[in-house]
């Protein structure tokens, strides 16, 4: 339960070493006393989060790259334009080198690295674009010949992409697409146009200000046919980075977060790329106008092929949200170990001050949170390792088809869960902090308004898992329904919900059986008459549930299967101690109840309810047992994210402010009683006098403070 | 259900007036369209909101004033300092002639009025905490002589001030604030002293920036004995603006949003105030240094009498909740009145775009926050009409002492739960309105922002939820408990979770079961040897849900007695119309049922699985057909909440960039590929140029576009 509140919170002056002073809050010693108290070495956990020793030695490499680079609270002070230049500096130090290599072909990042340099970045800006959804498209979608001109410059960093999707009228549906690309057979261009004001681009990232190039999703015209959208390379920018001809970009204006990552507009007018600018690696088009498709592709099943960038930016969405989850974890559960409060209306005066750790809803808070960072990290590993197989060049493209809408509709389901829980749980941290964390000099504040685009983004939640519903539902047996409604809960005590492998088995059948519910909504929606579609949206609360719980399952099934060392491609199981294994087990029941506690749907989905109304039954109470139980680890858990600390002082805020500040003499002086003001501080400088004069009676207050205390 | 989804949307070139084109998105008709929908005047819902049509003509009145201040998106590119600067010249434009009639007591504005005032604000910022808790703590505490010195002044605007209480290590325990009062008698002054880093005064708004003095809480010492925490009043700056010596003034630093509000930190470091200083309406001391009270405050109950200021404020939080929800669901239901989107999935190619508000999950978050609007503006008047009671001159000292602890805890649960209703549910109509909502210039993300910190100020909500359910539970009888756990549920259907009044009993039921359950575990606990307090503390999570229960429970019986116009005080009660009651009636029910399906509903209470995503419960059912009952009046509901439409273009986005931007030069345009641009941009001129001449083959791109489709 923690070292006993000491008397030391208590006394201003103290009696020792690390005691509250002028200077000093007297908490140096508060979190080396609670790691003394954990039951299993922190780098053990480092290396099971890491997947082994080996792959924590990578990922500080990886980290250390932008050492020395920490803006700290200075980047709250910073202009947007400064932002986006600091980010073009640190980037380009950083990866100038990489890059080269890259385009060389000598060197390639792989996905889970390329998420923990996002996770490292001090001030996360556009190239983010240019490295994951541009480059990806070109790997996934150029052919050689045009991988060759454009995918190796943009590797060495000498073309900027941008990935020119969205537009203002136009988020998650893709075939809903305004822009249009028009081919002029006779002088062999396509004609980029955007012809409404809602089939402006909006939003891609780098857009506004970086980018050189852009990769434009547009609806393919060919004689009058429209074929539907493909990818097409546009060059926005010349050579003295001035918007080339009928091309007109902007930048959307200030965010929440994220203001270092400038958000683009762009507008068509007549444009003209060359025929060979469509993306051709699935399809293309001949001089005299044939639409053709390679062989493999047209004799295979119809399936949006370039979709697999697409998987790449959930999965490293997952792993990121895993990432912001921990730093959020880390800042909190330190800060209410630091911290100390005086319970409300505690009935005796003068009684110590408990630390936040020990009030039990604080415990509670903090402690879910951070099993939701192991979750949503272990759930992203595995998430990674299956889109990982998909790139795989061996695989056929017929047999990757087959696998894509399955890999879709989890990846969906997990980047809409994983983004949710980080907005809404690093929300919660923050509020963890009171007022302080209001501040962006918390950390904690930013964490929470960068991120919070991603929930909406690349495919809205509710989009998102009513897709991966569809998909499930309708491909759901009539036996499937009734066995998974026959089966019974086997969950009976407080002690089933304590036990990982219990929940896991309960939530499989949770899911099995909210699936079962939408499937007969649709059917019985259906035989009142409704057709296929009506009775889909009819059944969307259903869906979106069933969606959910799948996602909770396979967040189950990834931290179970981590927790036993039985991941596949854990190269760190054998690695693992006993005192890992048994702690990850009590984390992993920990965000098993928890969920079922607060209902199975993160507060979002509840339609923005907080759950501070926790409801008590088997798993509500199993939740407490089990963050009593942790509260000793409490902070070896959020030390294992392996982060540096990442408080920031106050200080910096008074460059960004005048003395008096502006408008004083304008506006406020011509209101003030002026001659009251200095009567008042004429009466504080004698007052001053006196006390400087041999009669004064108290040499030094705070001295006498003391004595009188004494 | 809505007009039948228009062909329009899918056309760009559309076929008549009002359609997409490059200057409009083609929807200025949707509006009008969804207003003739309506089953009421919404006329008649905005009096009815406002409590009558002379209370709709004197709030108009009042939000007039800021007239022609809106700074629209552009605030969203002012530094902080502009923002206070324009706060401080909009403020006193606004209220220089009423502070002189209220300083010379002609004028004095109701509470209810000074919330629309806030609400009103276009950039708020710390003249709030001059005229709310500073103004309002000299009203209670200073004696006549102190509030004709500084009160008076303070209503005239001729001194500024804030309100210092909060410390860096102390915010909502006010017991253990650590400032120190120490009386020099010899001198007749208070020595007023931060003897730690954790006692400096930390967040009072106008504090940093803006305030000539403020009213500082310490701990009163006289002769070497502690009285505890008192008011003090202190002036901070000379007539020049200058901090007086040994005040050591500074700015807190960028926050998530409010950024036009000052938060200040103090540091005080041996400053003399006069003895006089002590604000003197319950209390005072002597010059020979004796503490003394009036006959009515020492005869009297002991009970912090200075907390009414509390009070205010925290009612006034609860009205700017209500409001601010009121708003951000105004701009997310018109958005999704107007936003069309194609549905995920859809199998039909080419089938006709919905509107947003067609979709189920979309309009149920719309329309549940629609109603959380209605139910918190409800309780915010019930609550303002309790607490202007008990400032009545005629009600005896001891009388409001009497009233004040069940009022705090009432005032404690509306403010806690009222300020986490805004912050989730702006949040997630926020979220409604997709990537767009994450733009400041959306204006909905601001008022995410600009309210979040509410949520944790003046009391952390999970600290009054305790606090106010502890204050309850000590007062509940054996007999209360046994007759509140007997008391069955009476609600079998999901038509009885479409009836309001049925809801308001159950709400009434659980929130008893609630406080019986919670008080059955702090006895569990003593019985167990644990004293009071460690008992309370093993119960904070039941306690919480009792108190979060009654909640509920309150603003279920506000919005039920304002629906059938029983509200007292209610001046407009005999004005509302059928149809607004009927409407009113779908909506109280509405509220009460979304509150229990996500999370409350009884079933969950009992262990195993909540039927919080359960939709197919009865009272999701209910909700959902409550939703499709509602939906014609969507619109309407909101256009009754009166505001301005909020939306501004993000146009003002360039002014904040230069072109290249900054940066371009020194660090991004060495890595690139300048020839390879620069040939680039060549071909693009040749095609433009090979376009002018007769020989090119189509003359207007967007004409050849427009041929090419039909």
């Amino acid at each position: 339960m923690g070292p006993p509140a000491s008397e030391q919170a208590r006394h201003p002056l103290g009696n020792g070493v690390d005691v509250p002073s002028p200077t000093s809050g007297g908490t140096a010693h508060v979190l080396q006393g609670e790691r003394a108290l954990a039951t299993f070495q922190t780098i053990d956990m480092t290396h099971k989060l890491d997947g082994g020793p080996a792959k924590t030695k990578r990922r500080r490499w990886i980290m250390g790259a932008s050492r020395g680079m920490e803006l700290g609270a200075q980047k709250y002070h910073m202009s947007r334009e400064q932002l986006l230049e600091r980010h073009v500096k640190d980037f380009l130090e950083i990866h100038s080198s990489f890059g080269q290599r890259m385009g060389d072909g000598k060197f390639k990042p792989t996905r889970e690295e390329v998420a923990w340099m996002s996770e490292a970045a001090m001030n996360s800006g556009p190239f983010w674009d240019h490295y994951v959804p541009f480059l990806t498209a070109l790997q996934s979608q150029a052919s050689d010949e045009q991988f060759a001109e454009w995918g190796v410059r943009a590797a060495k960093l000498q073309i900027i992409g941008s990935y020119a999707q969205t537009e203002l009228g136009h988020g998650s549906n893709v075939r809903g697409l305004e822009t249009l690309a028009t081919f002029d057979q006779k002088a062999d261009e396509w004609v980029l146009e955007t012809p409404t004001l809602t089939a402006i681009k909006w939003w891609p990232g780098g857009l506004g200000m970086l980018a050189t190039h852009a990769i434009v999703y547009a609806q393919l015209w060919l004689h009058g046919k429209c074929y539907g959208v493909h990818a097409f390379m546009l060059q926005l920018r010349d050579h003295e980075h001035r918007p080339l001809p009928g091309i007109e970009l902007g930048e959307l204006g200030p965010k929440m977060g994220d203001n270092g990552h400038d958000s683009g507009r762009l507008r068509l007018t007549g444009v003209r790329v060359p025929r060979s600018n469509l993306l051709a690696r699935y399809q293309w088009v001949t001089p005299d106008g044939r639409y053709e498709k390679p062989e493999a592709v047209a004799s295979g099943p119809s399936v949006p092929l370039h979709y697999s960038s697409m998987l790449l930016t959930r999965a490293s969405w997952v792993q990121l949200a895993g990432g912001q989850i921990a730093k959020a974890a880390m800042i909190a559960v330190r800060y209410s170990a630091v911290r100390r409060q005086g319970s409300a209306g505690a009935a005796v005066e003068g009684a110590a001050e408990r630390q936040l750790l020990d009030y039990p809803v604080q415990r509670r808070r903090l402690l879910t949170q951070v099993a939701s960072a192991y979750a949503v990290k272990f759930a992203a590993r595995r998430l990674l390792g299956d889109v990982k197989a998909l790139e795989d060049p061996h695989v056929p493209v017929a047999e990757k088809a087959r696998r894509m809408p399955a890999l879709g509709a989890e990846s969906g389901t997990l980047k809409a869960m994983a983004t949710l829980m980080a907005a809404d749980g690093i929300e919660d941290l923050r509020r963890c902090c009171g007022g302080n964390g209001y501040l962006l000099s918390s950390g904690i504040a930013a964490l929470s308004l960068d991120d919070l685009w991603h929930v909406t983004a690349e495919g809205d939640f509710v989009v998102l898992l009513l897709a991966a519903a569809r998909f499930a539902v309708k491909r759901l047996s009539a036996e499937a329904i009734s066995s998974a409604q026959a089966k019974p809960s086997l969950m009976n005590s407080v002690e089933d919900w304590m036990d990982a492998e219990k929940i896991l088995e309960e939530f499989r059948r949770i899911s099995a059986v909210r699936f079962a519910d939408a499937a007969v909504a649709v059917a019985g929606a259906k035989a009142r008459g409704c057709s296929e579609e009506d009775a889909l949206n009819e059944a969307a609360e259903q869906l979106v549930a069933a969606a959910a719980w799948r996602g909770y399952q396979i967040f189950m099934e990834a931290f179970w299967a981590e927790a036993t060392g039985t991941a596949s491609g854990d190269e760190g199981a054998a690695d693992m101690t006993p005192e890992v294994r048994v702690a990850l087990l009590k984390l992993c029941a920990l965000f098993g109840c928890h969920v079922a506690a607060q209902g199975g749907a993160p507060a979002s989905l509840q339609g923005g309810m907080s759950s501070a109304t926790a409801p008590q039954g088997f798993a509500g109470q199993a939740r407490q047992r089990l963050c009593q139980d942790l509260r000793v680890d409490a902070v070896a858990l959020v030390d294992a994210f392996d982060y540096e600390a990442l408080y920031e002082a106050s200080k910096l805020s008074d460059q960004d402010w005048s003395e008096p500040f502006q408008g004083y003499s304008a506006f406020l002086r011509p209101s003030l009683d002026v001659a009251y003001l200095q009567k008042g501080s004429l009466q504080a400088a004698a007052s001053a006098t006196a006390l400087e004069s041999p009669e004064g009676s108290l040499k030094s207050p705070s001295i006498a403070v003391s004595q009188s205390r004494l």
